[in-house]
């Protein structure tokens, strides 16, 4: 079984907007055990769509597309999909009064055009949309279907979930299921990991295999079953292993981020933190308080832009380069002015992604001490600063863990 | 003169990570006047990526690939090249020679699998690689290119810029350039915009369009001329127009962001600017240390969750709900912490997207007195966000321009 995915619009074409449709729809497909072995982008034309159409039709059982489905003259994908299966169109007066309703609902008036989204190519199942105006509806061709959606994320992802997934699951009798988890590392580089996990890599069912992130190493497991719970036991083990070859590298797994995990611990152990940010440019405020738990355990943040801003708007004095002493007294003063538990200061050159200019030093100070990590250098660009912000991260988890600091 | 591009890999096809190549050259083709009519993604199969191309030398003049030209057995593009093309692979002993000279320079091993990358489709003309590993190449088929990069983006971003864009527009005598100019407005919503410029919307060319973000609303002239120049002088009046109809509303264009305007006009004045944040995390402070000014002009923040941490922080006492009081206390009290010619105060309710909790008040504190933004209520979501945060640094650019703070 094969399926592909057609996202129509002359917007996702020309780079204008990024196309998230289509990424969602082939991580759900891959839940069902449908093979995704095509992705499309194709303008608003109806010329063009149909061709796309016909070609899709000769390779793959599935055929999902999205967006055109509005009711402007720009919205073709109906008579394109009426063109490529030689149907013509139909209106459909019960789906016109169904639009109808959704506009009184909303308490928006209809427009003429609104009645162009209920014809639909003769013979087509209609998914009703209870979330939106545009129509959806699947089109069955010599054991082949393509289905409609709208390109709306929300109505897209709604319809899929509702409609779309269960009858694929009905018509193709499709008992396979895909399950994957992913196990998340920091501290560890990809490199490292291999060498630890290598011959886990060569199982045929569940699959390892790893991805690396600035300052993260992802493992993912994926397993094809007959079922979830078949799935999620052939994972189980593997997990268990991974965990106990990988162990204080592991922060946590599949959607779960290292800043909502630190932020979890804090609100477990009952701690709050403070940070002194003379690097991050309050970004390291802003992944912490994006996670689960919310903004819970973080009290604040002084931020300002290098080590004497930040010294002097600690109160301190701003003499001297960036040094690990200079990181100390500004944890202990960030710690101090929050009256947090845990003050955790960055400091680092004027211009932090100028390796050159010097170091950086990230300190964590607590009820019992300082505890300095490894001092870094500095490295440029969103990969630097993601790497930058997990190290500093992982100070925080490392120390709520009791294990050493590096 | 059509052209496609075909993005490789298996995890661009399952949505594991988004692909910003295709958009980037996308956008690139357009302003050589080429048509870009599809897109398609295919993942680490050489059958199909060869039928894949075999399709699109049926309908397209230009075919650019990325990806798939590492050195593992996963990348297939030379492979699958040759066969679409019925071609053998050739090794190219200049090319191994480029390679290992560049895996010399690094101070890294050369493996017998990077001697793989030298291995061409017969006839491939070599698209030398300065800035990475993986070498690129092109393949002349009937009156049809086949242009292979890498995938990795500075690596295909440099070829397409110093090759494969120039080679195109002497290959295939391309004189037409379509350029297009961005204007960003704020403060106005896209209704209100198109009310000012409907009658502007019906020209033919330049064409002119809207777009509507959060807390901004776009306006896109594109024109399609000979030349640059011809262009240019299309495109001009139009601007000129917009910027008398829309005035104070427009605050940059094409790659500005408000905050970069407002990091600029900053710089412009001479002044600096305190942040008292106690509704974005810290995302205002990044905001603006990203724009091209960096973090000249702003000082620093403080951040807290919600308005009694913030007040306490800054040494204040802590009684009342969020109120414009309370954020013209803060915005003085931070001016004077950092010792800024500006205090910008957020504060609002604990919970700054619950907009039944209360209300978000943005206070700009300067060297004669204080001054108010209409209070928000609070939204929430990504657009929420982007809107607040508009709003925000619109104050302080309508405060620097001398126009009314709204």
């Amino acid at each position: 079984m094969q399926a592909e995915i057609i996202s129509i619009g002359t917007e996702l074409l020309l780079g204008e907007i990024i196309d998230t449709n289509a990424a969602w729809i082939a991580r759900q497909l891959t839940t069902i055990g449908l093979n995704l072995y095509y992705k499309v982008t194709v303008g608003d034309n109806q010329g063009r769509i149909a061709d796309i159409l016909r070609n899709s039709l000769r390779r793959s059982e599935v055929i999902i597309t999205t967006g055109g489905l509005g009711p402007t003259v720009d919205d073709v994908t109906r008579e394109a999909v009426a063109e490529a299966t030689n149907r013509d169109l139909v209106l459909d007066e019960a789906l016109v009064a169904e639009v109808a309703g959704f506009f009184a609902r909303m308490g928006r008036p209809m427009t003429a055009n609104n009645r162009k989204q209920a014809c639909l190519p003769r013979g087509a199942h209609v998914i009703h949309n209870p979330v939106g105006t545009a129509p959806a509806f699947a089109v069955e061709q010599e054991e082949r279907v393509i289905i409609c959606l709208p390109g709306v994320p929300h109505e897209m992802q709604y319809l899929m979930e509702h409609a779309v997934l269960p009858w694929l699951r009905a018509r193709y009798g499709l008992t396979g299921v895909i399950k994957s988890r992913i196990v998340h590392t920091c501290g560890i580089g990809e490199s490292a990991v291999d060498a630890q996990i290598g011959d886990l890599m060569h199982l045929a069912n569940p699959t390892v295999g790893t991805l690396a992130h600035p300052g993260q190493t992802d493992v993912r497991i994926a397993a094809k079953a007959d079922s979830e719970a078949e799935a999620e036991a052939l994972i189980a083990p593997v997990v268990s292993e991974l965990r106990a070859r990988l162990d204080e590298y592991i922060y946590g797994a599949d959607g779960e981020t290292l800043a909502s995990a630190v932020s979890a611990l804090l609100v477990e152990h009952g701690l709050t933190l403070a940070l002194a940010d003379g690097v991050t440019s309050g970004e390291l405020n802003l992944a912490l308080s994006q996670g689960a738990q919310g903004r819970k355990g973080l009290v604040g943040s002084l931020v300002a832009p290098g080590v004497a801003a930040l010294l002097e708007a600690l109160g301190l004095s701003t003499e001297g380069a960036p040094s690990a002493a200079a990181g100390a007294r500004a944890a202990e003063a960030v710690r101090r002015l929050y009256g947090a538990d845990l003050g955790l200061a960055l400091v680092g050159p004027d211009d932090p992604t100028d390796a050159a200019a010097g170091m950086i030093y990230i300190s964590l100070a607590h009820a019992d001490g300082v505890a300095q990590a490894e001092p870094r250098v500095p490295r440029a660009g969103p990969s630097g600063r993601g790497w930058l912000l997990h190290g500093a991260l992982d100070v925080v988890r490392r120390h709520l863990l009791g294990l050493e600091i590096r």
